[in-house]
């Protein structure tokens, strides 16, 4: 069973994988290398009795675990976290620690060996939409979970180990540090402004355009002000809703055709880089909110992080907001 | 001028390179090659012009910016901050930004064209840590400074662009936010115990035992119990300073041999992993206090950081610090 631990100096937990721990030797020149399409692919129809059992599917009347899906979800072969078990918080002197209970999940997209999610179809990455919506809803019922993370990691570069199309969720016992800094922040503006954050945002924004890639009746695509990295782009509703599972039908349509486009967008203009999206919505077991505004963050993942940000928390972006927003808008 | 942005929910600073803008093209397929020994070092005897004019030099006796230097501290050619102008702090609408002011500083380790601090003797090392310890108190004079963040960035995988030897420095205008989470932690552990938390640590570490890799009468060397990263190291003095810069003869001069012989044991464990060290120490203004006790992280680069990482500033740690604690005390 995995731990969790809390760096008693700045609150932070770690995953610690006290079982399957990595030797030196497992990293000495280590490269995680894509398994490449001749090899028999795990998520392809066909190979159902490699992976977990399914927690979720969309079949026509097939049986489950066998050929005849459109998405399926699994848990992960190689888990970070277990979902048996008691939190079990413990101290140990000074220290803090609990059972490293959760789940990670993998959502396979599509039954066809697509290597992007902009390869499908925008029927399909609707139903990947869904497919998050259905497994959040589906987790907040089990109590000892405060947060479920959507990502994908896509390409190498990015820590993708698998090539057909997936993403992946994670589920934690505890709200992370970046959103509950988020969380935190966005609820102080609300106490002093009486007003949404990323509402405000939205609005000065679309006023400004230079930051705007694309907009539609229900999202605007920007890059934000203070953006981390070069090209990371964001994906706002523009209605406010805290909880990315309180999606409609008609927002989940026409998210699919933003998400789409956007991600079309960066591979036109960066060619096909290794980029990772994240959805950062409220905390699982809490109710709706007016200070939190769920989102998207895509993150090309072009520059490397070295001693500076590890040290700071302080990023250097090479390239304006303002710049690469007027390449995406002109892809 | 490059410009600091701040991000307006979770108030951290960035820095946006504004004037030296790098386009789509410069990341397609990018690869940052280290310089390799065949072309002209700019860091060599011989090449002093090639650099900016050097900020501090030990020297026997030679002209300033000419060979006959043991160790030499210039500007770095592509800062990423400027130190001419004013702050000039403005608001832009709900955003908040300033000019890029700080200090980019490297430290050319020695003369040799050594690849790396392990290939140093002692007593250069020893130089290196007083040029540190020169530079901070010279910058201080800077009241525009608030933070100076010594580092080193080893390997290409971490960072690195040449090959001779060399550490950096980077002064900043705001106290970072992983810096202000370091002290606003110890802080409060200060206001509940009235003890500092790392001389707390180090005592119940030492006594513990399982986490330390090697200890002298004035440093303690251990992994952390909530590491980040595989083999992340930490060094501590025993004495509680909360300033590098306050650092005594006979502490500097043990920290060489303790440095030099922590780097050692991982270049001996982890076949010469690239890596990066920083030294946290109290913000550049403030005045000595009980609560931060200044330390060396050394973190090796063996793992990817992907979209769950990103998203939660939450680690996965696969090595438990006990096992690398092992491997290091063993090596």
């Amino acid at each position: 069973m995995p731990e969790l631990r809390k760096d008693p100096v700045t609150d932070q937990w770690v995953i610690i994988a006290t079982d399957r721990a990595r030797r030196p030797s497992d990293f000495v020149r280590e490269s995680v290398p894509i398994v490449r399409s001749s090899a028999p692919c795990p998520f392809c129809p066909g190979s159902e009795a490699n992976t977990p059992a399914e927690v979720l599917a969309y079949r026509n009347g097939s049986h489950a675990n066998q050929p005849g899906w459109s998405l399926r979800v699994v848990p992960n072969k190689f888990p970070v976290l277990g979902i048996e078990g008691a939190l079990d918080r413990q101290g140990e002197g000074m220290f803090d620690k609990m059972q490293g209970i959760g789940a990670h999940e993998v959502v396979i997209e599509s039954p066809e060996h697509a290597l992007s999610m902009t390869e499908l179809s925008e029927k399909a990455v609707e139903q990947v939409l869904w497919a998050f919506r259905d497994r959040v809803h589906d987790l907040k019922n089990d109590r000892r979970l405060r947060y479920v993370l959507l990502f994908k990691n896509q390409g190498e570069g990015a820590g993708a180990t698998l090539e057909h199309t997936h993403s992946q969720l994670i589920a934690l016992p505890v709200v992370p540090k970046r959103v509950q800094e988020e969380l935190h922040g966005s609820k102080k503006y609300y106490k002093f402004k009486e007003r949404c954050l990323y509402c405000d945002l939205i609005s000065q924004e679309t006023k400004a355009s230079a930051r705007i890639v694309m907009e539609t009746d229900r999202f605007v695509v920007l890059e934000p002000y203070a953006a981390r990295f070069p090209f990371e782009t964001w994906i706002l509703p523009k209605q406010h809703r805290s909880h990315y599972e309180d999606i409609d039908a008609p927002h989940l349509e026409n998210l699919a055709w933003v998400l789409k486009s956007t991600l079309r967008k960066i591979d036109k203009v960066l060619e096909r880089p290794p980029y990772n999206f994240l959805i950062h919505t409220a905390p699982l077991q809490d109710a709706a909110n007016p200070y939190f505004h769920w989102h998207i963050e895509v993150i090309p993942k072009l520059t490397r992080v070295a001693g500076f940000e590890w040290g700071t928390g302080f990023y250097i972006n090479p390239t304006p907001p303002e710049e690469s927003a007027q390449f995406l808008r002109d892809a």
